[in-house]
C-alpha cells in the first residue's frame, strides 16, 4: 500500500432534481480530475459529504468502481460523529479497495480531549481490523470545530503505524502545517495541505501535496505546479494558481465551482447543493462571470465528456 | 396531536463493554422518569444521540416501545447533517408514535443562511409527509454551532403551522428565550428551557416547559417544581434546583451523571460514555461525591428497578 501523495480534489457532487446523487455525472468529473492526474478525495467538506448518509456514501463509491473510476486513486471522506457509521462506511471503502480514507474527528461535541479522540479513532481502526486501511486524519478547525493535535497524532502513530498514513491540513496556519512535517514526516506521514496556496510550501519544506477545493476547477494547471515544483517558473506557476483561487474564494466556494462547472458542461446537476447549503444568487453568478473573465480563467472541461 | 409541555429529559444513554445501547436499562431510566412525571428526550445532546447512527437510534426506539416504554411521551432527537438520515430516523419516529421529534439543523457547515436551514426543514417536513408530525427546533449554539434565528422559525411557522410545535433553547441567553415566547408563544409554539435553571422563568413568561440535562439526576424535584409553579414556594424550589444543577455543570455534565448513576444503580453500564466523549477521572469523581454530600444530594432511583 503506497502513500498517497501530489494534488487530490475534494471532488464536488452532481445531484439531481430529487438531490439524489448523479452518478455518471460524478465519474465523468472523476475521470477529468484523473485525466489531469488528480486524485480523487470524494465526500470531502467541499464535495458536500457530510451531507450524504453513510450508506449512500458506500453506495456512490460502489457506483463509481462500477462505472470504471479505479479506487486506488479514491481517498473518500469516512468520517462521522457515529462511530458506527464511521466503522461500517470505512470498512466498505477499504474492501471496494480505496487507496486511503480521509477522516474527520467525530464533530458535534466541541472542546473534547485527547483521550476521547484517540478512542474514537482507535475503536474505528481495530474494528474496521483491516490491514489495507490507509487512514488520512482530517484537520479542519474552522468547520469541523474539533482540531487535532500534534500529540494525538504522536499517540496514534506510536500505537496504529503506518496505518496513520497522513492528514490533510486545512486549517489555513502555516506553522502547523510546517510543524506537522517537521515532526512527523520523516516517518513516512504524509502531510496534504488544504489549499493549492500552500501547495509550493508544503511540498518544498517535505509534504506530500495538497488536496484543494479548487482542483475541482483548475485540476491541469495545479497538478502542473506539482510536476514542475524544481523548475524555475514554479513560482510564477503558484502566483498563477493564487489568482484562480481568490476568484472562487471571494464567494461561497463550493456553490461557486458548482455555478462555474454548470456553466461550462451546461450540466443543471451542478447548480445543486443539498441544504443547509444553497447556489449563488444570480448577482453572485454575474461576480462570478466578471472575475473569472478578469484572471481570465475558464474551466477546460471538455464538453463533449459531459 | 396534544403539544408537550412540562419537564423532559434528555435519557442518557447506558452502554454495554461494546458500547451497544443496553435497552433493558434504557428502559427501566426511562420508567423512572415517567414515574417522575418527566418525558423522554432521548438522543439528546446528553444522551451522546448524535454518537448513534439513524439506524441504531431507530432500533432503540422500537426496543423501547416493545419493553412498554409509551412513545407518546418520547420526543427523539433525529436531527442529522444529512438530509437523508434525518427523514428516515423521523418517519420511524413518527410511525412509531412519538409525542414530537427534536430536530437540530444540520451542524457540519457553519455561517449557513435562513434560506439553506429553512431548505433543510422544508425537505425534512415534506419527505417525511406524515400529518402526525410535531417537529420541536433544537437550538443549542453553544454545541452545534448553528443558530436558529427568529426570522427562521417564523418562515417555518408560517409555512408549517403547527408541525413545527415548539423548540428547545439550550443558547443559555435569557433574552433569546424570552423573545421566542412573546414572539411565537400565543401561537400555540412551545417553548422550552434548556435547563431547569430557567424554569420558573419560562413558565412565568409563558413558555412550555424545560428539557434539561440534570432530570436525568434530579426528575422529581424539578418536575415538582413544574407543579407547583404557581405556589409560594416556587422560589424556594427553585434555588434548590439550582444547587443541584451546580454539582454536576461543575464537571463534565454527561460523565457525571452518568458516574452518579452508576453509583447509584450499581450498574457498569453506566460508567461508559461513547467516544469522543469518557468518563470521569478518579479525581473528578472524587470531587463529585464530596459535592453531592455538600449539596446533600443522593439520586431518588430505587436499586431494585434496576
Amino acid at each position: 500500500m503506497e502513500t498517497m501523495r501530489g494534488v487530490l480534489s475534494p471532488v464536488i457532487t452532481p445531484f439531481r432534481a430529487d438531490l439524489s446523487v448523479d452518478v455518471p455525472v460524478l465519474a465523468a468529473q472523476c475521470r477529468w480530475l484523473l485525466d489531469a492526474d488528480v486524485g480523487l478525495a470524494i465526500f470531502g467538506t467541499n464535495s458536500e459529504g457530510n451531507s450524504m448518509s453513510a450508506a449512500e456514501r458506500a453506495e456512490v463509491i460502489a457506483g463509481l468502481v462500477s462505472a470504471g473510476i479505479p479506487a486506488a486513486r479514491m481517498m473518500p471522506g469516512t468520517g462521522a460523529c457515529a462511530l458506527d457509521d464511521a466503522v461500517a462506511l470505512t470498512r466498505s471503502a477499504v474492501k471496494a479497495g480505496v487507496g486511503g480514507v480521509l477522516v474527520l474527528p467525530p464533530f458535534y461535541y466541541k472542546g473534547v480531549s485527547d483521550d476521547g479522540l484517540f478512542a474514537f479513532f482507535s475503536e474505528l481502526i481495530e474494528r474496521v481490523g483491516d490491514a489495507a486501511l490507509r487512514l488520512y486524519l482530517y484537520h479542519i478547525p474552522p468547520v469541523a470545530q474539533v482540531p487535532l493535535s500534534l500529540a494525538l497524532i504522536e499517540r496514534l502513530l506510536g500505537r496504529y503505524g503506518p496505518v496513520v498514513a497522513g492528514i490533510k491540513d486545512s486549517g489555513g496556519q502555516w506553522d502547523n502545517t510546517a510543524a506537522l512535517i517537521e515532526r512527523f514526516a520523516a516517518r513516512g506521514f504524509a502531510v496534504f495541505a488544504g489549499s493549492e496556496t500552500f501547495l509550493l510550501q508544503t511540498l518544498r519544506a517535505g509534504g506530500a501535496g495538497c488536496i484543494s477545493a479548487t482542483a475541482n476547477v483548475n485540476p491541469a494547471a495545479i497538478a502542473d505546479l506539482y510536476r514542475h515544483r524544481h523548475d524555475t517558473d514554479a513560482e510564477q506557476r503558484q502566483q498563477r494558481l493564487d489568482q484562480v483561487r481568490k476568484v472562487f474564494a471571494a464567494l461561497p466556494m463550493i456553490a461557486a465551482m458548482k455555478s462555474a462547472m454548470a456553466q461550462a458542461t451546461g450540466l443543471p446537476d451542478w447548480t445543486r447543493l443539498r441544504p443547509p447549503l444553497v447556489g449563488l444568487s444570480a448577482e453572485q453568478q454575474a461576480t462570478l462571470r466578471s472575475t473569472m473573465a478578469q484572471a481570465d480563467f475558464r474551466i477546460q472541461f471538455p464538453r463533449a465528456a459531459a
